[in-house]
């Protein structure tokens, strides 16, 4: 049997082999594409900044995606780590989204500022360990247990700024699953902690014997996958925003009502208890994506970015408390895409480029996740507030 | 009471009340940013477009993110709408990315190609109505039933290319939920919707009394949340992309096994049915990212569209069948982002931008993400593999 | 290899071939178990009823569980097939429990009965198909809703009282899963759903051809399990029971408070979201399983039973409207186990034995429900809220 | 306003101030419930024991539900706590029930036993602290953790068995949420637990300025609700059984076949994955709920109790690996319904009443819910199997 005749038909992406990284590289490919599917590929090609600086970003670059930023702001954020007014950059093509979040940011300007906090921060690799019978499995566990030490040490002497915080076991079966939990600095961490878990587990087979086999991965970090486990246990930061609104300014900026609005929080609250939703809340991944995009963060994170609990009270005098949590949101400011050229530049827009500054960044995302879910939150019931208000005769034009 | 200090210290993004959409509003902008945080915004400004173009898109233009593209592929589909070979945008800024799923759509191209079906597509908006009580909000749910014409009629009023195709109905309490399903052509159909069931309502409401009050959402589309209803009941489109792939080729190809891989998914099933997952497969979010950066689809639908269900066969033989199906998947080929200048080319390049292509760049896209699932799936074992081998002295060099 | 001696070392439970279901019989296998283990059984071996009656109710019979039952009421319904007052049977260990339903009973008595609504009414069963891909899957499930009305003849041709009402799709891969909707009258309804489905599947295997394999239940109807998709679609019945208490009440029956028990209601709905628990409300399954194992039900539908939606609101006078809905109730009063000797009283006690009673069943059961709910919901903050009075000097002794 | 006319129509239960726990007491009532509603309960009123000793278990006592026992086994355990063969005790009205589980612990008797292992035990109460703002709610949290031991000290004081393990932490808004988890010997341990944690509430509350408000109970120990934390983090025993079984046995006693049963797995698994199912097996409640009845555990339990974790494993040879993890059984030999008249003999025939045995008892119950498993899997698939060899003609009748 031949099958010569079908490799030879595929065309690969040509690449050069010496320096990849260069425009003319690119160049080359941008007229491979263009002669096998007519393409231009004008605006693709039209990037302001060498491709040198694309290794361990991206391969057989050909272009850049343009996406627009709208600025919003100013918001005002009492943070530990953020603290004052930001103007933040919002790549996205949804029309409305900027004016939005900008709406909610003028409201909580108004209303004192967004109060964030940050709870924990981990990031994880999740090895399963295999073993004749769950009585074997049960007893690796203890001996994890009792050998954190060497594990940790195995763990760390591959990473400079990860730090193995514990291990969290989760028995089925006659498998072990377990989550390496670390520290990450301003990265976000996946590949570092992979890379130390990786470690980790040479040393573990090394030291233990009787491990069938095992597997890096288990779907116990559901790295860009939304899971319960996640929502529980934090992955990346887990940070919360709150802020108590006067009932006078909602109806004055938002032309709406918190009691309104706190009805229609119970009514959506009850929906996603039913409908299995990641998130009781409104739309954070709408702010949480332009800003992972214009910044450099790695958008496949919103998968899990988006889960939030939304928490809101209404006070006697109608005063509105609200709190939305982020459980795993996964930020950087140092590392992946953060140094490339307009992303670096929007990081600095934030004064958040670099070390030191990820929990500061962090804040600003959940601050601005809060604006957009009390604008939306507003919106939604202001027709009704209005239409309400016209009824009794308040709103007629005069 | 005096509030006039507050507004006067905060300091809004200026706008352009006559034309926003002018390179001169940007460069306000930017200098106003600049002024305000020292941030240089040079690569940001640069941007090959006309901002005239961005009216709907964005509000407070200040210039673009630039995000690198790859370009993988030949990718072969043997779809309904998609058939032959794609070279594949994917913006990313994560190293291995395009490199993994180009080494998937190699595995595959060999292997014959992947076969990708749409089995079904709907997009959503979900209104809940409040009764006094269980009893009223079940005759209105019968209401709703008998009167579907004409609350079609009234839907589809407002849109062009809009269907209303069914309301789906789910009572608790006093409150009957419902899921109003659009067909909604290239767009991916968010806004039509919302608009179309706004006006439904607004019909509604003027026919049947007994509404105590309504709110146009409620947490049953999930819009940019992960949910149960969604991966049970479709959003978006639901596709499927499956192969069956000779472990020979793993073999040579990947340096793994399909054997192994096997045994990995199963471990990898259980951790995610135990974590709670969206998606009991590798990274799906990855590539769908990816592609929906290049192209102009909204990435925060992301948060929905990275559930997955991976289901995988070994046979005899030791032929490994692979499927992944993706429950809602949010694409569009018209609309929001997908006129823009690099959004647009990156559609072209792939033969799908205008009217009449969504389910082609829908299959495009599962049929990538089913490379890099393999891709990734065969990377996590082969280390075992190759270390296996060794141990066996088939590997050794010569 | 010879196998001969494991099998001759088990002995099994001694059956009577010619007629098992005897006091013979059973004290037969009395002292067998006597014998083996000790055990003197004497209490089990005493039951006032015939052996003769539980054929198709048990096998290898050999006396009864004495479940104490307390008697709690009077439980006043104002419901569209239970209305007036009950007097309601709960068998049960756990001390407290009567007196806690018992007390909410007395609560919602003076607040006017509970209201209960029967929402939606379906018992499943839920094969796969399999295909050879995703298109024939497909395709496969084009032509069932084309011949629906064969497969629902198919599948009545075996039952008196079950009706299939739809049948429900959901894909993936390159299988078909689907859920067949029957109405079954005053039975619970699993017997009958899977044998009609199972002549509904071998009418469809003979005229349909290409289905590779099917199986007949795949997770779908998940029966004595709890699922999402029978929290949204239902299983059984789906009943509401609601009410409004007014806070006076609360206040002097309880020693309680309404606005105490809502907030303490909002923290429980968010632990609840984050926990993924399949009921925001407190212990259903109590009051449920004390009904059920009184009355003959199948306890082990418990499982599914035992989810529940608890959606409240506080007025702005303090009065408390309060609901659970019951999203998969499986209840009967005729065949199973509701004809046994005390189940059967159980029932003639609360007027529910026999034909056309079913509907007056789930309703009492939902009020009955309703009544533990906010008498533990109230016992729970009734501390604080004494404490609170003691503080502000109301409760002093005089 | 006048109230007196509505309770003056409420009739109570009848009670004696003086011992209610008689046969005079419980015929008192019987008589009652007799004249108000017809229902003879001449059934329900025979019962064998002294009502003397339910006072703890039951108010308002009537009579007894005769729920019969049929008798299974020999189940062969190879546990650490569970050793040889058993004869199990399962009360129900489900016809099959027995038999069906008899047939599994046939199989598993001649595949050699199943091997059981408890690998976590744990109970808890869950307590929510609500703070002014999330900051305060983070620093109470390490507060806690560094007070540890008097929090435990003070919940110990209240207990003779329960020992406070950990506190696990919650966060999300400004509540802390806990998971107190306890060791509770040889009761399920829920009313320690809470007692226990009550008094830790009360010492934490009087020497930890700044908490606003507590609730005992979040939604977070999900008592008889299922959910996902109690999934991943145990609730009661977290127990394994599990055997390989060859071939051969499952086509000889079961006539039916361990590829198939494979296969039927996996479609299995990705219906419970897409169901939202608690439970990728097939119906552990049946065993669970019928032993639970007959011994008296709290069938209320089986709410929590029936989630299971089901892994297979299928090797070349077609010898089938099967494993069941039940992650949260909640079971007693000591307490509760333990120590009622039939429900003490029950426990005795497996060996297992009072101090020292829950463990045995746990594996028990898990040995048995594997055979269930296996015969309902393969007779699940029997039929096909039956068919393919009639067609092949190797089971014609000669």
């Amino acid at each position: 049997m031949s099958v010569t005749a079908t490799p030879s038909q595929r065309i690969p992406v040509p690449r050069n082999r010496d320096n990849d990284y260069t425009r003319e590289a690119a160049q080359a490919r941008t007229e491979f594409a263009r002669e096998r599917t007519g393409a231009s590929l004008e605006h693709v090609s039209s990037y302001s900044f060498d491709p040198g600086i694309l290794s361990g970003n991206v391969e057989q670059f050909v272009g850049v995606a343009q996406v627009p930023i709208g600025l919003a702001g100013p918001l005002k954020v009492n943070g530990e780590h953020a603290q004052g007014e930001f103007y933040v950059p919002l790549a996205t093509a949804e029309g409305t989204l900027v004016a939005s979040y900008n709406r909610g940011m003028r409201l909580l300007h108004e209303a004192g500022g967004v109060t964030t906090t940050i709870l924990d921060d981990r990031m994880q690799r999740a090895p399963a360990f295999v073993f004749a019978s769950a009585r074997e499995a049960r007893a690796f566990g203890d001996w994890l247990d009792e050998h954190f030490g060497e594990v940790k040490q195995a763990a760390e002497a591959t990473t400079r700024t990860g730090r193995l915080q514990d291990i969290e076991q989760y028995s089925a079966s006659r498998m072990l699953y377990t989550r390496f939990n670390y520290s990450t600095g301003d990265a976000a961490g996946q590949n570092l902690s992979g890379k130390a878990t990786q470690a980790a587990c040479s040393w573990i087979v090394d030291n233990y014997p009787g491990i069938e086999r095992y597997f890096l991965e288990s779907n116990f970090a559901t790295d860009k996958k939304s899971s319960q486990v996640n929502m529980l246990r934090t992955r990346g930061k887990r940070v919360v925003a709150e802020a108590t609104i006067p009932n006078e300014l909602v109806n004055r900026i938002m032309r709406s009502d918190t009691e309104l609005m706190f009805r229609a929080r119970q009514v959506s609250n009850l929906g996603g208890f039913m409908s299995g939703v990641n998130n009781n809340g409104a739309h954070s991944a709408n702010g949480i994506t332009a800003m992972f995009i214009a910044t450099g963060q790695d958008a496949a994170n919103v998968a899990e970015s988006s889960a939030a609990f939304v928490h809101a009270e209404l006070d006697a005098a109608g005063d509105y408390y609200y709190s939305v949590t982020i459980p795993s949101l996964i930020v950087a400011t140092y590392g992946g895409g953060t140094g490339l050229a307009t992303q670096r530049e929007c990081l600095e827009l934030l004064g958040c480029y670099g070390s030191g500054n990820v929990e500061k960044f962090a804040e600003i995302v959940a601050a601005t996740v809060l604006c957009g879910e009390l604008s939306l939150g507003s919106a939604i019931v202001a027709e009704e507030w209005v239409a309400a208000h016209d009824l009794l005769g308040r709103n007629r034009p005069t």
